[in-house]
């Protein structure tokens, strides 16, 4: 295992240097001076290519930080979005992908308050999850109840909070509600699911592909189709609408879910996942989403006595400081936890090395629950007909030639 | 006053006449057969020329109704636009406005229920309010407290069911929030102060014109006049924002308030008074109002962590069936009126023959709190020098000139 991946790293730090062209030298000489640890590095923009697993310097611990030795890690849908530079502000490539983490705290930074050494952990970071060792500012680590493995950690912290605080702050959802929830077999959709149901009689109205049903048609009431005409299906049921719709797609479906609520209800825009269709997307095409989406009159907010919002977890852990918030939810989530009224789901674990086809079954949607990278987890050998190697090629349109080659879809361990 | 009533029935339906054509045969049919009431009319949409009092046929009440001697009549800035038409979907002239009334039950519908003869009540109606007496579906009709005054009464209701609703059914308002309040010498806004009093530690900041700020200054925390560069004063004192604005004012002010929230932080657009310049506006200004109101993009609620709401407590009421839900918030806001933790503010009373008068003064936001219609006040003689006779003039820009003659701003008491 040594053995390979010190091959792979010289490989991939081959091809990251193609990209980053000056950068290269500064890293090969910083090798040698410090320990070193395998991460998963993003090139670039654009296609699975694009994601290497190489070896980067090991972090240094900062005061007020949490040096965590890394165990699992999430994968998110918005991390299929980073990886095609379809977010706000993208940072720089390469970058080391990943929001959250979880593993055991290898050491402290000076002035770090509240953890020590051997304390269980889950984290949020601002990129740089996606390695074996983390430092996290304290204020976004979180300790890990006993019980909870650090699989389900790593399907709890960003799905949960993320849900928690839809319903609850921004939503207000209570009693006899009821929430319509698109992507109902993803891990939000199934943290949803099951905080709708911590209150008496909240009627949950799910979206998912159909081959899920079977696997999460207990977690929601009404289960449908996600290419069914689901405006109509839900108004059968409860013609007035829904109290809260949370959608995680936008594009046409802002318009929809606004006529879909009940008076006083929420709409909440919580991602934007129609902006990913292909294996790329460039920004030319984001930035042509973004003026699709269909902008709303507060005036016809005003006239159906509706309310519409969004909701960016990270937006408002690393941009708008709002970690204290966020503490209190994820304690209010703890206590749940132990009460044993939510579990998180738990889709796959896939070893670092198996990051791209992680990412193409997120992209393909094929997950029911969390995609979690397991760090020590070494990667399983593909079949011949794993459909992780030729699922996408189905869905590009605007994929350059050069990233369809055989030699970029293999699987990464030879 | 009985005899000056009838002659202002024969002028005014005169005038009425002129304008609905065959209709006018009619109500003379009518008139003798039915008893009749004193109530105010507005002929068409235009100015202040366009209301009279005039006597119409007393409405009968109908199975679930509940037949109302009133006693006092709500004038809201809605009344305004109303008699403007620059509202949604303006209702057929002539009509009698008004959207609330106090008085006491004259008699019950035949199935109608939880009323007797004799009641004190207050109630909400679609249009109609401004008469001697009006029916109301049982739904729209509360009791009154019996140490509450027809004039607090007519204060009470649709000013603090919708500051309630926005407070805390919209925008979730607890301990230690911060709130903007547009107006906050109105009745809307001196509602919202005091229910913002009921929880520890919430900031009030106020617009109101400076004429406003002594009366008013120990109902907000923090006071500013409403020309001023409200967003830089509140960022003085509050670099992050707050946490809920409430605007009626609508165009401009919706971009303002939304760059002043604070993450999570909601905006309630609960009017749009902006539409309302001149004494009269047309269906294009109307529009074109409509159409210049800036448009929000769901996205950008997305990554700002923001929340945008609309509120109409009438559309509630009568487009969208939540009587049940606004008698929830009734019997809550009834309780704290019980303990003195909430009195309505009175600016003052107005006969019916008056309803020029109390209307330009809200038109020129001279009221501090609610301006009410006292059904069994004498109109007060004018003095020759009365401001209302004159202030509405100057802001003219639109006004046909047929519409400014003296004639018209004559006070209508002979």
């Amino acid at each position: 295992m040594a053995h390979e991946g010190a091959h792979m790293t010289e490989e991939s730090e081959c091809m990251i240097g193609r990209d980053v062209g000056k950068k290269q030298g500064s890293v090969h000489e910083s090798c040698g001076n410090v320990k070193e640890m395998r991460a998963v590095v993003l090139s670039g923009f654009g296609g699975l290519n694009k994601l290497r697993v190489t070896k980067k310097p090991m972090p240094e611990c900062k005061p007020g930080e949490v040096k965590i030795r890394v165990k699992t890690c999430g994968l998110n849908f918005l991390d299929l979005m980073v990886r095609q530079g379809t977010i706000d502000c993208p940072p720089r490539a390469p970058l080391v992908p990943g929001f959250e983490c979880c593993g055991i705290v290898e050491s402290v930074g000076e002035t770090t308050k509240g953890f020590e050494i051997g304390d269980r952990v889950m984290a949020f970071v601002n990129y740089n999850a996606w390695a074996e060792v983390v430092c996290a500012p304290e204020e976004f680590v979180y300790k890990m109840p006993d019980e909870m493995t650090f699989a389900e950690a790593a399907a709890f912290a960003l799905n949960f909070v993320a849900a928690y605080m839809m319903l609850f702050e921004l939503a207000n959802l209570r009693e006899g509600m009821s929430v319509l929830v698109h992507s109902a077999g993803g891990a939000v959709g199934q943290a949803v699911a099951q905080l709708c149901s911590t209150l008496p009689n909240v009627t949950v109205f799910g979206l998912a592909s159909s081959f899920k049903h079977a696997a999460i048609k207990d977690s929601v009431t009404h289960l449908f189709d996600r290419n069914a005409d689901y405006i109509h299906e839900v108004k059968k049921i409860s013609p007035e609408g829904v109290d809260i719709v949370l959608d995680c797609l936008c594009g046409e479906n802002t318009g929809k879910g606004l006529s879909l609520l009940k008076p006083l209800g929420t709409y909440i825009l919580y991602g934007a996942s129609n902006m990913v269709t292909g294996e790329t997307k460039s920004f030319f095409s984001f930035a042509k989403s973004w003026w699709q989406v269909e902008k709303v009159n507060p005036i016809k907010l005003y006239e159906e006595n509706k309310v519409m919002a969004g909701f960016s977890l990270l937006n408002l852990l690393f941009k708008q400081g709002r970690s204290r918030l966020v503490k209190l939810v994820m304690d209010k989530l703890l206590c749940l936890y132990d009460q044993k009224k939510i579990k998180p789901v738990v889709d796959s674990l896939w070893a670092l090395e198996e990051v791209k086809e992680a990412m193409q079954r997120i992209h393909d949607r094929g997950n029911i629950g969390k995609l979690i990278l397991d760090v020590e987890k070494s990667p399983t050998p593909l079949m011949a007909s794993d459909s992780t190697e030729t699922s996408e090629a189905g869905e590009e349109e605007e994929e350059p030639e050069g990233d369809n080659d055989n030699k970029e879809r293999m699987p990464f361990i030879h």
